[in-house]
């Protein structure tokens, strides 16, 4: 299906969005909202579809944040962004810019964000059309495509991000489950230079941890003591992208002194730390959430540089499409993201 | 001519050395030092051969510090090391371990350091042993060939170091001067994901510098605004590896701001900074001298994992083949290590 064009009335975009609904199925729904001055309205071409989208489906509200999309109008403040241009947006649409984050380099964190699930619950990028400030969209560089920028928006800045911060290419990197974060984890870390190392416990995965740039695929299904793993050297940071969390302690046999664990998962669950493993060696424990849009930006500038690219499976944006896909992602099936697309 | 095998008497250890003279002829010399308990003898096979040693040719001590060869002796005291093993040295021999940089890990600053042609003036790497602490002597990697590991001991560790510690691989890296340091710089920030561009005045370097990595090599001869060199994208850190300083004010219309300028130059020369400018953009200047033994032993790690190995020229382990090497380097025709070989 080609993409249905999102109509304008004056400054107001009308279009089809996609939303959750008590009983989880998916239910189309319209689209209305006038484009304010600092705003851009984006005819979205394709969307991924994250974990967190599971968390939402049963709420009344439109699914989905990770879009490419075309700029079809600008407001009149807009000063980067032109009809035509190519972008895509992520969790964050919005951060103040007066707050201590925003003034401190961290505008993930700002008090005043605006964050999928938590406002904006009309629009999301399982829809044809989205408005937006135009300081939260993103140019997509040329040599990628659509469908592999969508997964990026979110799943590749929120893994690129804390890789820069906190691995050095000197380091062995262990990343800890290889779904739609860690599949990127992988490629971003391989091509910093990072000797990397995967966790899993689906031995069908091997193959491509490998081809996708580890150096060692662990498959931990049923093994609680991971020094008998077979682990030659021991790692330095570990990026646990997991959509519950691990048991942490079962990895300190296999730390360096002074490690970094860094969970992405995003959970309410509670992380038991084994404390004094924790302080005798040293190990930090950094969750990572997000990206901010410098990383954004360098994220995608990294992927297109190196040829790192999602693998996705692809599925139509439509209700029988979107179910399909969180379905499949429920099931833990997807290789390695699953992307809807108005033309699948 | 296979390496003369040095001789012990008890623990003194005796062999041939080359050193320098006043009117800069290579003067064979012999050697005989007796071994300490935290020391190794070290059967040297390979030299590399640095501009810092053009410094001391005209000075009355032997030569050399980029060696590599085989352990045949170790004190009462040593623990790692054992007769057999192939190891390395650099440009610093010894730390005290006690002083304020000792403690926070500067030991390259060390206030009691020895370094090459500040002490030990009676051995160096142009020669057929050494006689080391065994803290100060680095394990080379069993993929890395001997020739190939000796220009690492001092040039490689030199451009790496700084490259850990300040460039991100999200960062444009510009490496200026491609000689013994600069192709291996290419090499290092290429590996760890950083985009690379050489600036250089020979033009004959430019297909070697983009098959090392870089994506841009720029001809600096008979330019003075860098703003014409047809740069698409300000750098963010400058290395610049020349044997003499260079005038940072001609790269500064092509840097980014908060760009980071790190001289590697060797020289008592004194180097114009543009304050304004400087103050203005943010720019940071942060010389950069040799590598700590943690970042040593990352290098040969590195290099040894990315397959990184210096382009070499080899001359024989003799006055003869000692000079010409000093004499093609005085004169920028090496491409772009000399290495000495005994068996060369």
């Amino acid at each position: 299906m080609p993409v249905p064009v999102p109509d304008f009335d004056d400054l107001t975009a009308h279009g089809i969005t996609f939303r959750g609904s008590e009983n989880g199925r998916i239910v189309k729904s319209s689209f209305k909202k006038s484009l304010g001055p600092d705003e851009v309205a984006v005819q979205v071409t394709h969307s991924g579809v994250c974990g967190t989208d599971l968390h939402y489906m049963m709420a009344d509200m439109v699914l989905g944040h990770e879009a490419v999309g075309i700029v079809s109008a600008i407001g009149s403040a807009c000063k980067f962004l032109k009809p035509g241009d190519r972008v895509g947006w992520g969790y964050e649409h919005y951060s103040c810019g007066l707050c201590t984050p925003c003034l401190t380099n961290e505008e993930c964190h700002c008090l005043n964000a605006g964050y999928y699930g938590a406002s904006d619950f009309d629009q999301g990028s399982f829809s044809n059309i989205g408005v937006w400030k135009e300081k939260w969209l993103f140019p997509i560089p040329e040599g990628i495509k659509s469908e592999d920028a969508a997964p990026l928006m979110c799943g590749g800045a929120s893994c690129f991000s804390p890789l820069i911060e906190h691995c050095r290419p000197i380091d062995r990197v262990g990343i800890v489950g290889m779904g739609g974060l860690g599949h990127l984890a992988i490629q971003f870390a391989s091509k910093m230079g990072c000797e990397v190392v995967v966790f899993s416990g689906s031995e069908s995965k091997r193959t491509d941890a490998l081809a996708l740039g580890a150096s060692a695929f662990y498959n931990t299904r049923g093994v609680s003591d991971y020094s008998t793993l077979g682990i030659t050297k021991p790692i330095d940071r570990l990026i646990v992208t997991t959509a519950s969390l691990v048991d942490v302690s079962q990895y300190y046999p296999v730390l360096t002194r002074k490690a970094i664990v860094i969970p992405l998962t995003a959970t309410k669950e509670t992380l038991a730390v084994p404390y004094y493993d924790t302080l005798f060696n040293g190990v930090k424990i950094i969750p990572s959430m997000l990206a901010t849009r410098f990383m954004q930006t360098k994220m995608l500038e990294f992927a297109n540089r190196h040829h790192i690219r999602p693998l996705i499976e692809k599925f139509p944006m439509t209700e029988a499409g979107i179910g399909a896909a969180l379905e499949r992602l429920k099931k833990g099936q997807i290789r390695y993201r699953a992307v809807l697309a108005w033309d699948a």
